[in-house]
């Protein structure tokens, strides 16, 4: 199975053409849009979404991850093994999540890095996720050897980046607002403010009026803000990328 | 083959993780997007909407249904039988045409109905699209028997639901309004009111001058409102719920 | 393998009726979506995006092209075979490029054409799509027979066509705008005005001041205007269809 991480959209070329490669070079792997719409351009808030989201990738999966501002430059391509599944796209900090989950899970085989040898007769400028990143993953999931070199995880990690972020990092199509917090992180009382709000936590919509905002653990572990029978990024004003306070209380 | 219909959207997480959970479990089995737009948190309008859909789903395909505003709470999940196709999703109504329709057509098979017994491993509080009901259409899907028990349909039944709503319950790509009305149950001559606009019935854009709204009997036997070279929605100040009325002439 | 080329849009119930089609009458052929988001209602300005993308349909693969504001009126239903590629759909000038480029190619062998026979048990008035487009393309993707009558190209060809298009054919998901050009038959340093604007030629994004506009050589051989860390259509107030002027310096 193949799952797809990407700002390209679902409607235009992008992924259709990624998709494509996959099915000529992998015929009969199932391949699953995940997230289309991730923050576009900005691989530091997609790491915090695709750490929460990287579950939905059976073990022995593989998660083809293009947000790539930097195409054409020399960000190195890469293949992370973590947790039992591939990863495969940018060393644009995009992965570091799923590294450090992975690490801190103390899963019995550690995280594996590779940095992709392999290039295409044709390689576009700017549509690597075609041309470069497509085949390979293609390649891993008809089971062959990464056509890379194995390289030390911590040339590629980002020590710097915090392991929760308290910021917006998605907004799903009901306006729900998931920021890149884990629940299990925040104690049971504590409050999130935004646009100078403060938010405090509840177990379903109905736990608020309707028209008030609260936040919860969404399904997949993220703290999520939302407003009962209304979109929470209207009620506040909340865009991906914009500040969460975590208030002791 | 399993068809969604659901409020999810495509791009972001919740259409992907439930195709993910449906190959991993349906290996092999075509998975199609029917409508990831239905109208959100809403399954009254829905269900005239899917009562109209309801046949893009082949004679032994499974129809996974989730508009579920009430996730977490009581109501009860079913699985339905109706007209050789089978339903799986949220005990709200949103069933209610589906069956209704079958029972009008006197097909040889009578409705039936289950409330789904089985719970997974994890049941997240928030998305049993992903956690219920995907792996009860996979199932399905193979072949194997319903994971519930038979009910009375009576029990899960709307009698005072109206045959055909008349209301918009959905608005496409072109701006073009669907009603919850069927053609075939409207007179040949039949006026529709919106927004205070008196509309006709025509077989084609062209049977109107550019920029005049029309209706007709759409692909799959609803009422359905256009304009000439134009967007219907935008013209008319139409929305998803808004009313609508058959005016004798 | 099928690709699917229409302004259908994914999310409604187009698209994944075409999809229940072909998965029923084409069982186990990956059925891909390259541009759901064509120019809606414009063939004309369609035929150049496809011209540009139609490379991403493998040779031997059928693309489902439907762009069809004529549905219903007698526009004769086409298969055409260009450069070992098959294309199904509307006789409205939408494989124009696609038959052009072809001869442009000198492939070995020449460009061919049908007019569609077949026609179903039951032919709805607005949705050819999924009643006869789909069905032809699942034999052409079985390997049976073309259901047709072959005609000679030059019947359904548009001489008056120009062979690159000054106008804005596509804007992608990032704001990136699409001409109608091939950048291969631009000089090197030509100009493109837009809205009152001179753009210059870039390789990169960087190669120009964060928030100014370039064009460039896209990945599929379109010139394209984008602005550096910026939305060009937003910027440049550009919209599908608008005019472009080649500036000779």
């Amino acid at each position: 199975m193949i799952l797809l991480f990407t700002d390209f959209g679902l409607a235009g070329p992008y992924t259709g053409q990624m998709k494509a490669v996959l099915a000529a070079q992998a015929p009969g792997v199932p391949v699953i849009d995940l997230f289309a719409d991730a923050p576009a351009f900005d691989p530091f808030l997609g790491a915090y979404l695709l750490g929460a989201y990287r579950e939905a990738v059976p073990r022995g999966g593989v998660l083809l991850g293009v947000v790539d501002p930097g195409v054409g430059t020399d960000r190195p391509p890469l293949v992370v093994r973590a947790d039992g599944r591939w990863f495969v796209g940018p060393g644009n900090g995009l992965f570091e999540l799923v590294m450090r989950r992975a690490v801190a899970a103390e899963i019995e085989a550690p995280v594996e890095v590779w940095t992709i040898d392999w290039r295409p007769e044709r390689l576009s400028a700017s549509f690597h996720g075609r041309d470069l990143f497509a085949p390979v993953a293609a390649r891993l999931a008809r089971g062959e050897p990464v056509p890379g070199t194995p390289v030390a995880p911590k040339g590629v990690r980002r020590p710097d980046w915090p392991d929760d972020l308290a910021r917006v990092v998605y907004i799903d199509v009901y306006g729900n607002v998931m920021t890149g917090l884990r629940a299990s992180m925040l104690a049971s009382d504590a409050v999130l403010e935004v646009a100078g709000r403060r938010v405090a936590r509840g177990r379903t919509f109905g736990s608020v009026p309707v028209g008030e905002p609260l936040w919860y653990e969404n399904s997949n572990g993220l703290a999520e803000i939302a407003v009962n029978q209304g979109r929470a990024d209207a009620a506040l004003g909340l865009r991906v990328g914009d500040g969460v306070r975590v208030v002791d209380v």
